[in-house]
């Protein structure tokens, strides 16, 4: 057990967003949610999983949303509040410990705002170690765990019970009140007991978020090697952004960026396919970073990753990859993130088996 | 207080298919729910609102969606229960009683089928008089009445419960639910004391509906003229069906029918616009009758009523007109169900007014 800091909460934004592999919303906003309310309400407590009681009540909280949406709607903390309280009032039990469902911007962050306004713990564990852009996207769904009831809350004061049958059936619905609350909500979902938690999250995901925050914040040179040995990650291009071909369509940001190598990648092309989340890198059609490997986007100067919606066109960076949470690796966890289910027609490959393949 | 036994449970379909003014689904799977039920748990006792303590809660049922997908999704009754017990949790209040939302075919007597099984009183009102295609166009919300919370189910499983800031939110959201269910949902909405049922709802609109379906199912000969004196309506054209222009989008069935002039309309066209109901029928671009006045087509052989779903090349009908209850003839009432809602772009003119200037 420890206290999240002023100093810890802008580690875990910045790491967080390499983490977030482009997706989550602008992390900008979750690091302000969360150092104001440390300011009014003190350091947030967090626990390690082992610290949770068995039979403990865990409700993760996020944004839902196309993160070109969330940049401009600020999510508000009432409706979070407005969802909790309608969970609580719902299952008739008081909430133990709130968590992260992903490591993104807001999203992971989010949730340390509401901890310190409700008094909460907030646990080092969430259901991705990264970010995906699907309800039924998380460690906790591969476990059978469902996402019922999932509590969805607006800005104006509009929210909404699900019951579904399954966690597909919940993105459906969920997504899609989205769009009619305007392209984002806040949801509380994935109610979870202590043990559940323990056996089914990737623990310790925001204390690595805050590793590279702090690697890359202290850094006042180029600091992509130094995150590179600490994640165990591979560095796979270095160029400029000369394209990027975007929509926003159904409550996602879809789309292909471009990169024009640099120095040892001069003369190549490499192409980036996101939906909210960097998804599939790709050097003249032939893969190089596959979903759920995590693909991240750092300014080559800065070392600060860049978000979906922060890609600009002429930034020179760095596309890094690393290994996923092996719980993505199994079967049911390839047919859930893996590249087919996002319809890029492909084999999920291992990174550190392309990698070695390149070598060769 | 009396019993709705099989014959009053046909009459009552028949006739709330006429006031259904073509919309709330096909009459004959409302009709068979009803009858299957009352078979298996004896008739269903109707109440008349002064009949229901000023305390009691009162939650009306209906089915919400596009009637040509009702048609093909026959409406079960778990869903009903689930949302009733959905609602009773939430509420922590057990129901008294429950009531049609509107006077529709399927909508007037799901809630008969669902009284049966869970051994409720229905009552002898509804919300409209008629049938409205949105959620929002009740007698209820003219006198500020809030749906929240509304409970939607679908035939799968999958449950919601709204808590939305106005009528029109619920209206939305629900809508986009629905469209996610496939098209079709049942719905509990509306919970009331029974002091608010009396004081504005719709009363006796079962038993008008009755009366009608009484006529037009003794009768062995063209019944209309007796259906007219019985609801002082107003006979506006006769014809024949000679072109239908449909199609089914965001949840509703919209469309135009063309029927041409027969005996003393000969030479004449009638078009009939709907969204799941007769709206507006105009003969050369001028109106006959307006939304919320109620437009009835009735078969001009057997006088049974046309649903917008059953209408059909060639058929021979007459299309009369009623006026609607009071309270829609207010200026909220107009507002809420007149012409300019519905984005047709004339004034209300009530067809008592519209009738004798014709005959000036």
């Amino acid at each position: 057990m420890r206290y999240l800091d002023e100093n810890a909460i802008k580690n875990i934004a910045v790491g967080a967003a390499v983490l977030g592999t482009g997706g989550g919303g602008d992390p900008y906003i979750g690091e302000l949610m969360a150092l104001q309310a440390i300011k009014e309400h003190g350091p947030v407590k967090m626990l390690e999983v082992d610290e949770v009681p068995d039979d403990a009540l865990v409700v993760p909280i996020g944004m839902m949303g196309a993160p070109t949406v969330l940049f401009e709607k600020a999510p508000g903390e009432n409706e979070a509040k407005n969802a909790f309280q309608l969970m609580e009032e719902h299952l008739g039990r008081e909430i133990f410990a709130t968590m992260p469902i992903e490591i993104g911007g807001v999203n992971s962050l989010l949730p340390v705002a509401i901890a310190a306004r409700l008094g909460l713990p907030i646990i080092n564990v969430d259901g991705m170690g990264r970010a995906f852009p699907e309800l039924q996207m998380v460690t906790f769904y591969l476990d059978g765990i469902s996402n019922s009831p999932l509590v969805i809350a607006d800005e104006r004061g509009n929210t909404s019970i699900l019951q579904t049958i399954d966690n597909h059936w919940s993105e459906r619905i969920a997504r899609n009140i989205t769009v009619q609350m305007g392209g984002s909500s806040t949801v509380a979902q994935y109610s979870m007991s202590g043990k559940q938690v323990k056996n089914s999250g990737v623990a310790k995901s925001l204390t690595f978020a805050e590793g590279i925050g702090k690697i890359i914040r202290k850094s006042k040179q180029n600091p992509i090697q130094e995150v590179l040995s600490f994640t165990s990650g591979y560095s796979l291009f270095e160029g400029k952004v000369i394209d990027i071909d975007r929509k926003t369509s159904t409550g996602f940001a879809r789309g292909i960026a471009t990169i024009e190598g640099m120095n040892e990648d001069k003369g190549k092309t490499l192409s980036l396919h996101f939906q909210n989340e960097f998804l599939l890198a790709t050097e003249n059609d032939k893969p190089v970073c596959i979903t759920p490997d995590l693909i991240c986007l750092l300014d080559n100067e800065t070392g600060q990753p860049i978000t979906t919606e922060g890609l600009r066109y002429g930034v020179r960076c760095t596309v890094i990859g690393i290994a996923c949470n092996e719980k993505w690796r199994t079967e049911k966890g390839i047919e859930t993130v893996g590249p087919r289910y996002f319809g890029y027609d492909l084999e999920y490959i291992p990174i550190e088996i392309i990698t070695s393949e390149e070598v060769i």
